[in-house]
């Protein structure tokens, strides 16, 4: 039996793959999947994107990123480089994790509380827009690097395939709620925001404050709907 | 013309006062404000309460708490005095302000993310329920004390007079919704117990991780209702 299920979820996915294969090819909006996809709810701890370049200058010449634990998303992993960072008033954070694969532009992702103990005025942002933000110092073992910007507080979202997007009825950059029910802290997240890829796995990211405030080690129960999906809206 | 508005506020608020008077002498429930009362947000970073033998015990023989800043609650201020709080691992938070005035049992309030750094389980409590919660120690200029529990991470609660009750609908224990809009960021705090007494102010207490998590300094507007006052429950 279990084999016969096995075999038979493998068949369904494999048929569910040429299906949204065709459909994409065709043009045609990718097809809802047949049972709930699995939702899984991640924290980001404060870490660091770098440049080729940067990981030279902190790392020393030559040094490429070492991979350490993978992350959920295909092809991205924690290194096992870490930096310090400096905040305008020497305020610092130890070891803070890099990762990976290297970008064209180097990015601080912090929760709100780490932002303030260093003194630096993070705004929230999505990964990549980090025009006009603040900047620090990250120091490694062969150096230091200078960011004139790209310091945000990552804001939430929910990484996805076009299956899985087409399941919930949300496209790439809408909004979803993701409410987490946790003893005497339940909370609603709005404004997460659809990463939807071909290569996306189901997965919302939330920083550490946003799981502290929900304390979602304790949750018992956890719901994603598009935001706004209440007719109770404007009461 | 203001001046006769402000004699009619006066009036009106007067009456107020003494219907609400009559009510409570009377047993009847209070009746609910004629206006929308003004809704207070505050972030309760951490903090500790002490016993008189706790303060002499850190601070020195014969010593009382030095009132600093009043809260908006009538009767309370944090005092000028701070402890240090040293965890199960020898990680410390230097300077976590006592408030007052003194309590007959010692309590330290923290957001988890402080709890994590310091390596403590703190569990969320309504401020008082310490019974199996860990403990720590603290450590003032004169002395230290071990705490054998009194650690948590207070749940989010609503403070307000039984008038505000009232205009709201609920009752002393109830749980209400906080929805905070801000941008990229909004947050619905359920769970959210309702402290109404006589002398309380209408004023919602978060830490700084729920303050963080929706970046209230930035929020463009706030509410608060009934939990599950929405027609769509269950959708």
């Amino acid at each position: 039996m279990p084999t016969h299920t096995a075999d038979r979820q493998y068949v369904e996915s494999l048929v569910r793959q040429i299906v949204g294969r065709v459909a994409q090819a065709s043009g045609i909006q990718s097809p809802p999947l047949a049972v709930k996809p699995e939702l899984r709810v991640s924290i980001s701890a404060r870490h660091v994107h770098l440049t080729d370049a940067h990981v030279e200058q902190l790392f020393g010449k030559g040094h490429t990123l070492t991979p350490g634990k993978d992350l959920f998303q295909d092809g991205f992993y924690a290194a096992k480089e870490t930096v310090m960072i400096v905040g305008p008033r020497k305020r610092m954070l130890p070891e803070v994790r890099v990762l990976g694969p290297t970008r064209s532009f180097s990015q601080v992702e912090l929760a709100l509380t780490d932002a303030i103990s260093l003194g630096i005025q993070a705004p929230v942002r999505h990964s990549g827009k980090i025009q006009g933000t603040p900047g620090c110092v990250l120091v490694g073992p062969a150096g230091a690097v200078e960011l004139s910007e790209g310091v945000i507080r990552a804001a939430r979202h929910v990484h996805m395939s076009f299956e899985e997007a087409a399941y919930y009825g949300v496209e790439n950059g809408d909004l979803m709620t993701l409410k987490v029910s946790s003893p005497d802290c339940s909370v609603s997240f709005d404004d997460l925001l659809v990463r939807a890829d071909k290569a996306a796995k189901l997965e919302v990211h939330i920083d550490t404050d946003e799981g502290n405030a929900c304390n979602l080690d304790a949750a018992t129960s956890i719901e994603l709907k598009p935001q706004g999906d209440c007719k109770c809206k404007g009461h």
